[in-house]
Protein backbone atom coordinates (compact mmCIF):
# COMPACT_ATOMS: atom_id res chain seq x y z
CA UNK A 1 0.00 0.00 0.00
CA UNK A 2 1.33 3.20 -1.37
CA UNK A 3 0.75 7.37 0.73
CA UNK A 4 1.72 10.05 -1.38
CA UNK A 5 2.55 13.04 0.37
CA UNK A 6 3.27 16.33 -2.04
CA UNK A 7 5.55 18.62 -0.63
CA UNK A 8 5.71 22.31 -2.37
CA UNK A 9 7.75 25.26 -0.93
CA UNK A 10 6.14 27.19 2.19
CA UNK A 11 4.76 23.83 3.57
CA UNK A 12 3.56 23.71 7.12
CA UNK A 13 6.43 20.97 8.21
CA UNK A 14 3.94 19.11 11.19
CA UNK A 15 0.95 19.12 8.70
CA UNK A 16 3.11 16.34 6.75
CA UNK A 17 4.81 14.85 9.17
CA UNK A 18 2.38 14.15 11.61
CA UNK A 19 0.73 11.50 9.04
CA UNK A 20 3.60 10.40 7.97
CA UNK A 21 4.98 9.46 11.30
CA UNK A 22 1.99 7.58 12.18
CA UNK A 23 0.81 6.00 8.63
CA UNK A 24 4.44 5.11 7.97
CA UNK A 25 3.93 2.45 11.46
CA UNK A 26 1.24 1.14 9.36
CA UNK A 27 2.42 -2.71 8.11
CA UNK A 28 3.39 -2.70 4.67
CA UNK A 29 2.58 0.51 4.28
CA UNK A 30 5.09 2.91 2.12
CA UNK A 31 4.96 6.45 1.64
CA UNK A 32 6.64 8.87 -0.65
CA UNK A 33 7.33 12.13 -0.51
CA UNK A 34 6.56 13.51 -4.38
CA UNK A 35 7.18 16.99 -5.26
CA UNK A 36 6.61 18.87 -9.08
CA UNK A 37 10.22 18.25 -9.07
CA UNK A 38 12.86 16.06 -7.27
CA UNK A 39 14.56 18.66 -4.98
CA UNK A 40 14.32 20.30 -1.74
CA UNK A 41 11.17 22.21 -0.16
CA UNK A 42 11.61 25.00 1.98
CA UNK A 43 9.14 25.28 5.36
CA UNK A 44 6.64 28.09 5.46
CA UNK A 45 9.22 29.66 7.53
CA UNK A 46 12.59 28.80 5.46
CA UNK A 47 14.22 27.42 8.21
CA UNK A 48 13.82 23.09 7.78
CA UNK A 49 14.21 21.69 3.65
CA UNK A 50 12.65 18.13 3.07
CA UNK A 51 13.71 16.18 0.23
CA UNK A 52 10.69 14.98 -2.30
CA UNK A 53 12.37 11.70 -3.54
CA UNK A 54 9.88 11.40 -6.33
CA UNK A 55 7.87 13.69 -8.78
CA UNK A 56 4.33 13.72 -9.24
CA UNK A 57 4.67 12.32 -12.60
CA UNK A 58 6.20 8.77 -11.45
CA UNK A 59 3.50 8.67 -8.56
CA UNK A 60 0.28 9.40 -10.89
CA UNK A 61 -2.08 6.74 -8.90
CA UNK A 62 -1.25 6.00 -5.06
CA UNK A 63 -3.59 4.46 -2.95
CA UNK A 64 -3.71 7.13 -0.07
CA UNK A 65 -3.11 10.85 -1.14
CA UNK A 66 -2.58 13.14 1.96
CA UNK A 67 -2.18 16.39 1.11
CA UNK A 68 -0.49 18.96 3.41
CA UNK A 69 -1.18 22.74 4.07
CA UNK A 70 1.06 26.25 4.76
CA UNK A 71 0.94 29.06 3.58
CA UNK A 72 2.84 28.00 -0.37
CA UNK A 73 -1.15 26.40 -0.70
CA UNK A 74 -1.74 30.09 -2.13
CA UNK A 75 0.80 30.24 -4.79
CA UNK A 76 0.32 26.42 -5.77
CA UNK A 77 -3.27 26.91 -6.52
CA UNK A 78 -2.33 27.18 -10.27
CA UNK A 79 0.12 25.00 -10.22
CA UNK A 80 0.90 21.46 -11.06
CA UNK A 81 -0.21 19.98 -7.60
CA UNK A 82 -4.04 20.43 -8.25
CA UNK A 83 -4.54 18.27 -12.08
CA UNK A 84 -2.16 15.40 -10.40
CA UNK A 85 -4.80 15.65 -7.42
CA UNK A 86 -7.90 15.92 -9.57
CA UNK A 87 -6.41 12.96 -11.38
CA UNK A 88 -5.12 10.97 -8.33
CA UNK A 89 -8.43 10.78 -6.87
CA UNK A 90 -10.08 9.33 -9.44
CA UNK A 91 -8.44 5.85 -8.13
CA UNK A 92 -7.38 6.67 -4.75
CA UNK A 93 -9.05 4.50 -1.90
CA UNK A 94 -8.61 7.36 0.50
CA UNK A 95 -7.96 11.36 -0.56
CA UNK A 96 -6.95 13.20 2.52
CA UNK A 97 -6.10 16.34 3.96
CA UNK A 98 -4.42 18.63 6.71
CA UNK A 99 -4.53 22.28 7.22
CA UNK A 100 -4.94 24.48 4.42
CA UNK A 101 -4.08 21.00 2.27
CA UNK A 102 -8.21 21.02 1.94
CA UNK A 103 -8.14 24.44 -0.86
CA UNK A 104 -5.73 22.29 -2.72
CA UNK A 105 -8.37 19.45 -2.67
CA UNK A 106 -11.15 22.11 -3.22
CA UNK A 107 -9.07 23.63 -6.61
CA UNK A 108 -9.18 20.07 -7.41
CA UNK A 109 -13.26 19.63 -7.80
CA UNK A 110 -12.93 17.05 -4.89
CA UNK A 111 -14.27 18.66 -1.81
CA UNK A 112 -17.61 19.80 -4.07
CA UNK A 113 -20.86 19.21 -2.42
CA UNK A 114 -19.14 17.68 0.39
CA UNK A 115 -18.60 18.36 4.69
CA UNK A 116 -14.50 19.48 4.84
CA UNK A 117 -12.49 21.19 7.46
CA UNK A 118 -9.06 23.18 7.41
CA UNK A 119 -7.29 25.58 9.90
CA UNK A 120 -9.65 27.58 11.43
CA UNK A 121 -8.27 31.04 9.95
CA UNK A 122 -9.36 29.85 6.61
CA UNK A 123 -12.93 27.61 7.06
CA UNK A 124 -14.99 30.79 5.23
CA UNK A 125 -12.48 30.07 2.02
CA UNK A 126 -14.20 26.51 1.87
CA UNK A 127 -17.67 27.61 0.31
CA UNK A 128 -15.71 28.87 -2.87
CA UNK A 129 -14.97 24.86 -3.45
CA UNK A 130 -18.38 23.87 -2.95
CA UNK A 131 -17.60 22.63 0.38
CA UNK A 132 -19.78 23.16 3.45
CA UNK A 133 -17.50 24.19 6.49
CA UNK A 134 -17.75 22.41 9.38
CA UNK A 135 -15.40 23.09 12.75
CA UNK A 136 -14.74 19.32 13.99
CA UNK A 137 -11.34 18.24 14.12
CA UNK A 138 -11.77 15.85 11.29
CA UNK A 139 -13.89 15.27 9.13
CA UNK A 140 -14.97 11.70 7.16
CA UNK A 141 -17.40 11.76 3.40
CA UNK A 142 -17.16 8.90 2.31
CA UNK A 143 -12.95 8.17 1.10
CA UNK A 144 -12.78 11.61 1.84
CA UNK A 145 -11.13 12.62 5.10
CA UNK A 146 -10.02 16.50 6.17
CA UNK A 147 -8.37 17.65 9.17
CA UNK A 148 -8.51 20.87 11.03
CA UNK A 149 -4.53 22.94 11.13
CA UNK A 150 -1.28 21.46 11.48
CA UNK A 151 -1.18 19.13 14.47
CA UNK A 152 -4.98 17.66 13.76
CA UNK A 153 -3.15 15.42 11.17
CA UNK A 154 -1.93 13.20 14.05
CA UNK A 155 -5.89 12.35 14.88
CA UNK A 156 -6.73 12.27 11.80
CA UNK A 157 -4.01 9.35 10.46
CA UNK A 158 -4.93 7.40 13.75
CA UNK A 159 -8.58 7.09 12.16
CA UNK A 160 -7.38 6.44 9.26
CA UNK A 161 -4.53 3.20 10.62
CA UNK A 162 -7.87 2.37 12.27
CA UNK A 163 -10.46 1.90 9.02
CA UNK A 164 -7.03 0.36 7.46
CA UNK A 165 -5.51 -2.45 9.67
CA UNK A 166 -7.90 -2.32 12.52
CA UNK A 167 -8.13 -0.44 15.74
CA UNK A 168 -5.59 -3.05 17.72
CA UNK A 169 -2.90 -1.91 15.29
CA UNK A 170 -4.19 1.65 15.49
CA UNK A 171 -3.83 1.35 19.05
CA UNK A 172 -0.05 -0.24 18.84
CA UNK A 173 1.24 2.96 16.63
CA UNK A 174 -0.38 5.52 19.46
CA UNK A 175 1.44 3.67 21.69
CA UNK A 176 4.72 4.11 19.89
CA UNK A 177 4.60 7.66 19.13
CA UNK A 178 3.35 7.82 23.02
CA UNK A 179 0.82 9.95 21.60
CA UNK A 180 -1.03 10.88 25.10
CA UNK A 181 -0.96 14.64 24.92
CA UNK A 182 -0.52 17.17 27.79
CA UNK A 183 -0.23 20.57 26.50
CA UNK A 184 0.05 22.49 28.76
CA UNK A 185 -2.73 25.20 28.34
CA UNK A 186 -6.33 24.47 26.76
CA UNK A 187 -5.93 27.20 23.94
CA UNK A 188 -5.95 24.79 20.85
CA UNK A 189 -9.25 25.96 19.13
CA UNK A 190 -10.82 28.80 18.50
CA UNK A 191 -13.79 28.05 20.86
CA UNK A 192 -10.40 27.63 23.90
CA UNK A 193 -8.57 30.37 23.39
CA UNK A 194 -8.03 33.66 25.31
CA UNK A 195 -8.83 36.23 23.03
CA UNK A 196 -5.10 37.35 23.59
CA UNK A 197 -4.04 34.24 21.88
CA UNK A 198 -6.54 34.85 18.65
CA UNK A 199 -4.99 38.45 18.23
CA UNK A 200 -1.71 37.39 18.42
CA UNK A 201 -2.33 34.35 16.30
CA UNK A 202 -3.81 36.41 13.94
CA UNK A 203 -1.06 38.66 13.77
CA UNK A 204 1.57 35.72 13.02
CA UNK A 205 -0.09 33.88 9.90
CA UNK A 206 -0.34 37.31 8.67
CA UNK A 207 3.48 38.08 9.02
CA UNK A 208 3.54 33.84 7.71
CA UNK A 209 1.61 34.94 4.54
CA UNK A 210 3.41 37.98 3.54
CA UNK A 211 6.78 36.22 3.99
CA UNK A 212 5.78 33.78 2.14
CA UNK A 213 4.86 35.68 -0.51
CA UNK A 214 7.71 37.76 -0.91
CA UNK A 215 9.86 34.53 -1.06
CA UNK A 216 7.59 33.75 -4.06
CA UNK A 217 7.88 36.68 -5.94
CA UNK A 218 11.90 36.67 -4.97
CA UNK B 1 17.57 33.69 20.10
CA UNK B 2 18.74 30.20 18.41
CA UNK B 3 17.87 26.62 18.96
CA UNK B 4 19.91 24.27 17.39
CA UNK B 5 18.22 20.69 16.25
CA UNK B 6 20.71 17.76 15.63
CA UNK B 7 20.12 15.64 12.94
CA UNK B 8 21.80 11.96 12.00
CA UNK B 9 20.82 8.72 10.38
CA UNK B 10 17.60 7.17 11.56
CA UNK B 11 16.25 9.61 13.31
CA UNK B 12 12.24 9.74 14.43
CA UNK B 13 11.13 12.82 12.27
CA UNK B 14 8.42 13.45 13.98
CA UNK B 15 10.61 14.10 17.18
CA UNK B 16 12.48 16.64 15.64
CA UNK B 17 9.56 18.09 14.04
CA UNK B 18 7.16 18.93 16.71
CA UNK B 19 9.70 21.01 18.82
CA UNK B 20 10.56 22.88 15.36
CA UNK B 21 6.72 23.10 14.76
CA UNK B 22 6.41 24.99 17.78
CA UNK B 23 9.26 26.48 18.18
CA UNK B 24 9.85 28.32 15.44
CA UNK B 25 6.63 30.40 16.08
CA UNK B 26 8.23 32.07 18.93
CA UNK B 27 9.15 35.69 17.83
CA UNK B 28 12.86 36.25 16.82
CA UNK B 29 13.29 32.52 17.27
CA UNK B 30 15.55 31.39 14.61
CA UNK B 31 15.73 27.04 14.51
CA UNK B 32 18.98 25.69 12.73
CA UNK B 33 18.75 21.88 11.58
CA UNK B 34 22.48 20.60 12.00
CA UNK B 35 24.22 17.92 11.02
CA UNK B 36 28.00 16.06 11.42
CA UNK B 37 27.97 16.94 7.87
CA UNK B 38 25.61 19.50 5.73
CA UNK B 39 24.01 17.11 4.37
CA UNK B 40 20.12 14.55 3.89
CA UNK B 41 19.39 12.73 6.79
CA UNK B 42 17.40 9.69 6.53
CA UNK B 43 14.67 8.75 8.86
CA UNK B 44 14.23 5.74 11.18
CA UNK B 45 12.11 3.83 8.06
CA UNK B 46 14.42 5.46 5.30
CA UNK B 47 10.92 7.08 3.85
CA UNK B 48 11.78 10.88 4.60
CA UNK B 49 14.86 13.09 4.46
CA UNK B 50 15.31 16.21 5.67
CA UNK B 51 18.40 18.65 5.17
CA UNK B 52 21.23 19.52 7.81
CA UNK B 53 21.72 23.34 6.47
CA UNK B 54 24.82 23.73 9.33
CA UNK B 55 27.06 21.74 10.80
CA UNK B 56 27.60 21.06 14.20
CA UNK B 57 31.10 22.54 14.03
CA UNK B 58 29.32 25.79 12.50
CA UNK B 59 26.74 26.49 15.73
CA UNK B 60 28.97 25.03 18.65
CA UNK B 61 27.04 27.37 21.24
CA UNK B 62 23.26 27.59 20.46
CA UNK B 63 20.92 28.83 23.34
CA UNK B 64 18.94 26.15 22.81
CA UNK B 65 19.72 22.33 22.10
CA UNK B 66 16.78 20.12 21.24
CA UNK B 67 17.76 16.18 20.89
CA UNK B 68 15.85 13.96 18.90
CA UNK B 69 15.73 10.04 19.00
CA UNK B 70 15.23 6.96 16.83
CA UNK B 71 16.87 4.20 16.61
CA UNK B 72 19.57 6.03 15.26
CA UNK B 73 20.64 7.14 18.48
CA UNK B 74 22.39 3.85 18.98
CA UNK B 75 24.61 4.26 16.17
CA UNK B 76 25.63 7.72 17.18
CA UNK B 77 25.95 6.90 21.25
CA UNK B 78 30.23 7.13 19.78
CA UNK B 79 29.92 9.80 17.68
CA UNK B 80 30.31 13.41 16.88
CA UNK B 81 27.03 14.56 18.82
CA UNK B 82 27.85 13.40 22.04
CA UNK B 83 31.09 15.67 22.41
CA UNK B 84 29.03 18.85 20.67
CA UNK B 85 26.04 18.45 23.25
CA UNK B 86 28.62 18.20 25.70
CA UNK B 87 30.26 21.45 24.73
CA UNK B 88 27.03 22.96 23.79
CA UNK B 89 25.12 22.55 27.45
CA UNK B 90 28.36 24.27 29.14
CA UNK B 91 26.91 27.90 27.71
CA UNK B 92 23.26 26.94 26.70
CA UNK B 93 20.46 28.60 28.15
CA UNK B 94 18.18 25.62 27.77
CA UNK B 95 19.26 21.52 26.90
CA UNK B 96 16.42 19.88 25.81
CA UNK B 97 15.54 15.97 24.23
CA UNK B 98 12.76 14.32 22.37
CA UNK B 99 12.59 10.03 22.94
CA UNK B 100 15.52 8.51 23.02
CA UNK B 101 17.42 12.18 22.09
CA UNK B 102 17.87 11.86 26.40
CA UNK B 103 19.53 8.72 25.81
CA UNK B 104 22.78 11.37 23.64
CA UNK B 105 22.35 13.96 26.48
CA UNK B 106 22.92 10.73 28.74
CA UNK B 107 26.19 9.88 27.02
CA UNK B 108 27.19 13.49 27.11
CA UNK B 109 27.16 13.65 31.00
CA UNK B 110 24.00 16.51 31.07
CA UNK B 111 21.95 14.03 33.11
CA UNK B 112 23.90 12.61 35.63
CA UNK B 113 22.29 13.14 39.04
CA UNK B 114 19.38 14.40 37.32
CA UNK B 115 15.43 13.37 36.81
CA UNK B 116 14.86 12.48 33.00
CA UNK B 117 12.27 10.44 30.74
CA UNK B 118 12.68 9.03 27.47
CA UNK B 119 10.41 6.73 25.45
CA UNK B 120 8.95 4.53 27.87
CA UNK B 121 10.40 1.19 25.81
CA UNK B 122 13.85 2.33 27.22
CA UNK B 123 13.49 4.45 30.41
CA UNK B 124 15.68 1.29 31.90
CA UNK B 125 18.25 2.76 29.59
CA UNK B 126 18.57 5.77 31.68
CA UNK B 127 19.97 4.77 34.93
CA UNK B 128 23.44 4.24 33.21
CA UNK B 129 23.92 7.77 32.62
CA UNK B 130 23.44 8.56 35.80
CA UNK B 131 19.85 9.25 35.59
CA UNK B 132 16.27 8.57 37.69
CA UNK B 133 13.78 7.64 35.16
CA UNK B 134 10.50 9.01 35.69
CA UNK B 135 6.94 8.26 33.95
CA UNK B 136 6.31 12.00 33.67
CA UNK B 137 5.79 13.37 29.42
CA UNK B 138 7.85 16.11 30.64
CA UNK B 139 10.96 16.53 33.04
CA UNK B 140 11.73 19.82 33.63
CA UNK B 141 15.42 19.77 36.18
CA UNK B 142 16.55 23.22 35.78
CA UNK B 143 17.81 24.09 32.63
CA UNK B 144 17.46 20.69 31.09
CA UNK B 145 14.36 19.14 29.99
CA UNK B 146 13.63 15.75 28.58
CA UNK B 147 10.39 14.60 26.78
CA UNK B 148 8.82 11.43 26.71
CA UNK B 149 8.32 9.38 23.56
CA UNK B 150 7.79 11.36 19.76
CA UNK B 151 5.18 13.50 20.07
CA UNK B 152 5.69 14.71 23.21
CA UNK B 153 7.77 16.97 22.39
CA UNK B 154 4.92 19.00 21.34
CA UNK B 155 4.03 19.34 24.51
CA UNK B 156 7.70 19.93 26.00
CA UNK B 157 8.05 22.81 23.73
CA UNK B 158 4.93 24.62 24.40
CA UNK B 159 6.25 24.51 28.04
CA UNK B 160 9.63 25.80 27.01
CA UNK B 161 7.48 28.45 24.71
CA UNK B 162 6.16 29.48 27.28
CA UNK B 163 9.31 29.95 29.89
CA UNK B 164 10.78 31.74 26.95
CA UNK B 165 7.89 34.39 26.41
CA UNK B 166 5.21 33.80 28.77
CA UNK B 167 1.95 31.90 28.83
CA UNK B 168 -0.11 34.48 26.07
CA UNK B 169 2.48 33.89 23.05
CA UNK B 170 2.72 30.28 24.01
CA UNK B 171 -1.47 29.93 24.05
CA UNK B 172 -1.44 31.94 20.49
CA UNK B 173 1.55 29.36 19.54
CA UNK B 174 -0.90 26.66 20.49
CA UNK B 175 -3.94 27.48 18.63
CA UNK B 176 -1.62 28.93 15.51
CA UNK B 177 -1.07 24.43 15.46
CA UNK B 178 -4.40 24.15 16.06
CA UNK B 179 -3.19 21.54 18.85
CA UNK B 180 -6.25 20.46 20.79
CA UNK B 181 -5.45 17.07 20.68
CA UNK B 182 -8.66 14.66 20.05
CA UNK B 183 -7.23 10.76 19.41
CA UNK B 184 -9.49 8.38 18.76
CA UNK B 185 -8.58 6.20 21.15
CA UNK B 186 -6.74 6.86 24.77
CA UNK B 187 -3.84 4.24 24.34
CA UNK B 188 -1.08 6.27 24.07
CA UNK B 189 0.49 5.30 27.48
CA UNK B 190 1.69 2.12 28.71
CA UNK B 191 -0.01 2.37 31.40
CA UNK B 192 -3.40 3.35 29.47
CA UNK B 193 -3.05 1.20 26.09
CA UNK B 194 -4.56 -2.54 25.84
CA UNK B 195 -2.11 -5.62 26.28
CA UNK B 196 -2.02 -6.35 22.37
CA UNK B 197 -0.80 -2.72 21.68
CA UNK B 198 1.68 -3.13 23.87
CA UNK B 199 2.68 -6.32 22.25
CA UNK B 200 2.54 -5.20 18.79
CA UNK B 201 4.18 -1.92 19.69
CA UNK B 202 7.08 -3.67 21.08
CA UNK B 203 7.76 -6.00 18.12
CA UNK B 204 7.67 -2.93 15.84
CA UNK B 205 9.98 -1.45 17.42
CA UNK B 206 12.23 -4.30 17.77
CA UNK B 207 11.84 -4.64 13.18
CA UNK B 208 12.94 -0.92 13.62
CA UNK B 209 15.76 -1.43 15.26
CA UNK B 210 17.20 -4.46 13.26
CA UNK B 211 16.75 -2.56 9.90
CA UNK B 212 18.12 0.45 11.08
CA UNK B 213 21.08 -1.83 12.95
CA UNK B 214 21.33 -3.37 8.98
CA UNK B 215 21.17 -0.07 7.36
CA UNK B 216 24.22 1.13 9.42
CA UNK B 217 25.90 -1.83 8.52
CA UNK B 218 25.41 -1.64 4.78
Amino acid sequence: MRIAIPLFDSITVLDAVGPYEILSRVPGMEVKFVGAERRLYASDNGMLRLQADATLAEIPAPEILCVPGGVGVFQEIDGPLVPWIRQAHETSTWTTSVCTGSLLLGAAGVLDGLKATTHWMSLERLPAYGAAPTGDRVVEQGRVITAAGVSSGLDMALILAARLVGDDIAQAIQLSVEYDPQPPFDAGSPEKAPAVAMELARAAVRRREARAAERACA
